[in-house]
């Protein structure tokens, strides 16, 4: 496979090694590396040691390598991730204690949705939500939901994909799923039955930022039986309108109404301590050299 | 700058430009990179490219740049960090739950504490951790802990360097953090009124991993006020011991007591949902091509 790899970057190459390592694959060695990444085990001896040093990798006492702490903490300073789940977190945190099963938070990334957020409880119905994990759009309420609030062009992409059928209730005919989309845009919320385990309920509604724009859902995962959605659906139309009023403040330059300066839109903690970080001592929240 | 860049692969250098960003600096252009990197101007716009063709960079309307969601999705897979914090999670939610203040979770990198995770409340008080930010260990009572249980090398080290006084509270002698760490070692806890705030008190707790080694510190920052804090430390003692089962149990090879398979050591559902993780189809939770 050392074809692959022929004329790319290091940093290229670098990156198909840290993508190697999944939910399920935690603990890499050097060959398990290099037969997963394609790339020539020579290369990825040398990579391997440079990521290492960096702190991308760690070194395991038995020779397997994972992923490396510095790696999430480069991470941490990501808007797009970090950013929106803190300032949705509060809201979604009291989704959590009323509902006591599954509260999580999603975006759309390419043709799939990725969790940012899940909050759960141990004795939680079956849900297949790993945060940084992806689910189908078409089979979860959460997918359904950012679908519904997409380009035209996009969903006709998806309605024109092979949409698979977990369960004998996933949505998998275009028709079918065209007129749940319709039935999203209208209600405001997405109900999915079953549709990636029979017993387990999916309820969804969209998050939106700046200009109006749906940039994330959020959603629960309850025990999928007869009872009525709607005190689930009220609570979340509640914590999404919460958030987007949270978003729009702290996306809007200048906004008075939400202290933390150029911190506000990676991070939300409590009023009193938003106010001060502007002001935080420097060798505070900083890695020393 | 351009002789710091000379002989370095372009993975290290790359590596620079992400570091350039942090909490107060979330939008970057890139001049500005250049300036916080050391890197020439030619070599960060090649870089940049690179990096926003990776989606570890995302470009803005107003051509500032951005960390991406694919830089935090690759991270999600961090044992370290996120596979602790899951594990941790469902522990730290019951403190969140009864303190209604802010409940986190500290790991001790380099010369600091890291704070994997943070649970605040709107009315919360005064509080200087962040998610993925760090905070100096003699002045928090999680880095209080974590330098406790540190081998006695390494506390020498940090009892010889500086120790900044942020409050008039501050313990910053010596002789006072020596014999304060040999009273947490006594105790199981520690208290910290006032050391970065004069109106937070940070109560913190060792969680113990396998070989029983501390691995992460448990703590609640509340108001500094005169009532006793053993309320707070028995619910984080629990809490704590807790954890510290569930994570010998995760790492434990072919352990019985933790269902999820290979899933275990990254994350933490329902009991149920752990239960079918291994049997997961792969279309489900894994991107598409």
């Amino acid at each position: 496979m050392a074809n692959s790899s022929a004329g790319r970057s290091s940093l290229s190459r670098a990156m198909d090694l840290l993508a190697a390592f999944d939910l399920d694959a935690v603990f890499l060695s050097v060959s398990q590396l290099s037969a997963r990444s394609g790339l020539p085990l020579t290369t990825t001896h040398r990579l391997v040691a440079e990521l290492v040093q960096l702190g991308l990798l760690e070194r395991q006492p038995d020779r397997t390598y994972r992923l490396g702490v510095r790696l999430w903490e480069l991470a941490s300073k990501t808007p797009g991730a970090v950013g929106l789940r803190e300032i949705a977190q509060p809201h979604l945190l009291a989704v959590h204690s009323r509902v006591r099963q599954h509260a999580q938070l999603g975006v759309l990334d390419g043709r799939d949705v990725l969790f940012l957020e899940r909050l759960s409880t141990r004795e939680a119905v079956v849900n297949f939500t790993v945060i940084g994990g992806r689910l189908p759009l078409h089979a979860s309420s959460s997918g359904q939901v950012l679908l519904a609030h997409s380009p035209t062009a996009f969903q006709e992409e998806i309605l024109a994909s092979e949409l698979v059928a977990y369960t004998h209730n996933t949505v998998h005919r275009p028709a079918d799923l065209r007129s749940l989309l319709d039935g999203i845009r209208h209600d405001g919320f997405a109900v999915a039955d079953g549709f990636l385990h029979e017993s387990a309920r999916g309820i969804a509604v969209p998050v939106r930022g700046v200009n109006n724009d749906v940039v994330a859902a959020m959603s629960v995962v309850v025990p999928n039986n007869d009872s009525s959605p709607m005190p689930h659906v009220r609570l979340l139309l509640a914590a999404a309108a919460a958030a987007s009023k949270d978003l729009l403040a702290a996306y809007s330059p200048g906004s008075e109404d939400v202290a933390g300066g150029a911190f506000r839109v990676l991070m939300r903690s409590s009023e009193q301590s938003m106010a001060v970080f502007p002001g935080m001592p420097r060798a505070v929240s900083r890695p020393r050299p």
